[in-house]
């Protein structure tokens, strides 16, 4: 059976748990916690060398690290990904819009006033998570002005991607009031044959 | 033909022109100069919304943004590309790293001492930029140590996206001579078939 190395505050995490989920694949879930550097350790380092959860290792015994690269590969000739080579590439260009322009804002907002409450956070690091957070956020609103889906209209693993750390955006201080459409895709999202909330541990 | 929007001094925008070019794709380079604001326009954000180069414009219109997607769209069913499973992952997971852990530190720190040299860099963060970008250089000198490239043992769009930044890191302030195997690994890639450098405007 495969394994998810992972951590469940994880949205990155999240966005395989859910993918396996709807997916129907079974798996075991072995979890590191980061608050403890259990993804720092000689033992996880060799597992991952960049010292991050999430990595799936397959039955076969090859590892993969990069959230979105592991739906990318779990998404292959199914319908959470599109079969004609633009829309899969524009699949692409949100999953890497999420990891540089979406998720070092809100995740690490999120992280700071959530998930790892210790240390004091700096007013002006925050200030300037939200800003990047909201950019992104408009350019998710504007895009999905016109649309139900991020691409090919159809939810495809760029939803998935996208839909992780945005609906918990609240726990890093983010407001949604101004973003109607983001709200009825989340809404959309959540509401897909095989959900799963971020905190689920059992899959069965 | 195909339109390439693009600044020259960026390394995202390299790897772009660098794999058309060993493609043998001809293209129109259309110059939009960052630092005098011209990827925040109302025209530019009509090409793209998140303001950024590069931007590929197909024959049909069709614009695909995000350096890395762009990557992967032009390579698939070519040699650059493994066309196995697990292969074309594994050079997705390499992508990810070079636009998670990889280029907010390098090319932000290159960016900072080289191109936009007005402001002045805070040493705090400065710091944290150098430190981030030894721990990528760390990952890829492991990783390269038992390897002649990053997926597959052939050059592909993971070494393409990963030598950008890397063979311009000394500008950075990054100093490499701890790293020998990403040191023979930048030689190897500089001399592939079709191979330009990064300020190169002219492809014929």
């Amino acid at each position: 059976m495969m394994k998810l190395y992972d951590y469940l505050p994880s949205g990155n995490g999240y966005k395989v748990r859910l993918l396996l989920s709807q997916l129907g694949h079974r798996f075991t879930l072995i979890e590191r916690d980061i608050a403890k550097g259990e993804t720092r350790t000689p033992e996880f380092l060799a597992i991952n060398p960049n010292g991050r959860i999430p990595v799936l290792e397959l039955d076969d015994g090859r590892r993969l690290s990069e959230s979105d690269a592991i739906l990318f590969y779990l998404a292959e000739a199914t319908p959470f990904l599109p079969a004609e080579r633009f829309g899969r590439a524009d699949v692409l260009r949100w999953m890497f819009f999420e990891q540089y322009s979406h998720e070092p804002y809100i995740a690490v907002a999120r992280a700071w006033l959530h998930v790892f409450t210790g240390p004091r956070v700096e007013p002006e690091r925050l200030r300037e998570k939200m800003e990047g957070g909201y950019q992104a956020l408009d350019v998710m609103e504007r895009h999905l002005a016109e649309r139900r889906f991020f691409v090919a209209e159809r939810y495809t693993i760029a939803d998935i991607a996208l839909y992780a750390y945005t609906h918990v955006a609240h726990e890093g201080d983010f407001h949604l009031g101004r973003y109607p459409h983001v709200r009825t895709w989340l809404a959309r999202v959540a509401s897909q044959p095989g959900h799963v909330p971020i905190t689920q541990r059992e899959f069965d």
